[in-house]
């Protein structure tokens, strides 16, 4: 069903106000229990994935491109989806002011799985703590969904893997990646090692072992800390390992997503 | 010198138009020879890596942190640098509607190095033909001077890695690693050739080698395509061998960015 909406203001499109207020959306989607895909590739692999349309935003201009969605045939439950049709002008005043290219949905989240159920029968996994950046957060995801990481985990105050940035950034692989998120931070890390992970804490300390070196166990978690001061005392504390990416010059350094690149590369190799 | 400035329209403040204005910038950057940077740590590295302050632009709670540029004893050539005073509204209309969070500088760009000059005595190469996202560019960069990358060939269409975001985005490591720009795109690598390097071509197509099977000569320069379609087939046929990051699933890839860090640290492992 396509809906002419006039106004920015209408209360049906309440879902897409202010998409570049990063605090409101926090708070209106955990709110709401929704969260926004832009975009058609990452619309559609949200919903290859499982997540509910609530609603679409759009111009003219990308109504054909949609047409199995809003005749009901694309997304898996036979009802067609509610699509607000905007002008460009209305389209530019909510997603302010880079002229954006292409559709938005609004999706159902749902709820994550737990902690066990990602590490189950995972053998290569990654764990954020505290990343405030969700470019960073999509980044990772995309890197390890390419290079075969089994699952995510996420501490208690990591950035949302499925905040707008993030899962534009991630290409939707953060609907293919399995994650779930840690209810404590203090002894999180003691879950992993219940099941049987190693833990490896990358840090740029010249005191830690270059990774490649202790990349040897069966199965293996890889600690990754926030983009201003890395991981925290706790962490590193209670990791088996501290682990660096050999560098070239003291003063340079890498930043989250590259050393994640890196990490992730050489933890799956003889897995790939 | 410190001078308040109450208009963002005054003529001395000009270098500073439009921030967010690519388009704008790129042409205005190009005509007066200059370039931004921004941030306490970026400006302190473009000086000492001998690029000279046209004039710096900032509100009234950075000064102590610059005396000793306006003082005269920080910029290396004894004069006082220009300041620019201006309110956090001044500010704000000037650098868009993100809050701008430091100083900006307007410095004078110098004329590079020829490709010959930054081939001199180098074994570890990246070329980038035509990426047009600066952000790629200065992560690019920001990774190549953490792993010991020897020098940056730019083909001619590539994004500047003096554009405001670039030199951001590489944390100043645009000011570090040398780089160069070709004159020719179609028969440019030649010259990579007749300084003896091996030419790679990464790629993610099934029929390239693993990249760690192909990293055995003693020069190697590794090209990199351009975000959307990858490299030119000229430059891939040019290429003496394709190679390729294994991954793990054919649908996802990765960014070129997060690409590179992986290819980056590859290549000059065991130099490191």
């Amino acid at each position: 069903m396509v809906i002419p909406v006039e106004d920015s203001t209408d209360p049906r499109i309440a879902d897409y106000v202010r998409l570049r207020d990063v605090d409101l959306r926090k708070s209106l989607e955990g709110g709401r229990g929704l969260f926004l895909a832009e975009g058609e590739k990452v619309i559609r692999r949200a919903i290859a994935a499982g997540h509910r349309v609530r609603s679409m935003l759009m111009t003219a201009k990308w109504l054909d491109r949609f047409a199995d969605l809003i005749d009901g045939d694309g997304d898996g439950d036979g009802d067609g989806v509610t699509v607000y049709l905007v002008s460009d002008e209305v389209m530019e005043g909510i997603t302010g002011f880079q002229v954006h290219r292409g559709a938005l949905a609004s999706m159902e989240r749902r709820e994550l799985p737990s902690v066990a159920e990602v590490l189950r029968g995972a053998r290569h996994v990654v764990v954020l703590e505290d990343l405030v950046d969700h470019t960073n957060v999509g980044a990772i995801f995309r890197c390890a969904a390419a290079l075969g990481v089994d699952a995510i985990v996420l501490s208690p105050r990591c950035a949302d893997p499925l905040y707008r940035r993030s899962v534009k950034v991630s290409m939707g692989s953060v609907f293919s990646v399995p994650y779930a998120r840690l209810k404590d931070w203090h002894d999180g890390l003691a879950e992993l090692r219940d099941h049987g992970f190693r833990l490896l804490a990358l840090t740029p300390a010249e005191s830690a072992v270059p990774i490649e070196e202790a990349l040897t166990g069966e199965r293996t978690a890889l600690l990754l800390g926030s983009e201003g001061d890395g991981l925290s005392s706790r962490w590193l504390a209670e990791a088996d390992q501290g682990v660096r990416i050999p560098m070239s010059r003291e003063v340079d350094s890498l930043n989250v997503a590259a050393a994640a690149a890196i990490a992730c590369y050489l933890l799956t190799a003889a897995a790939r």
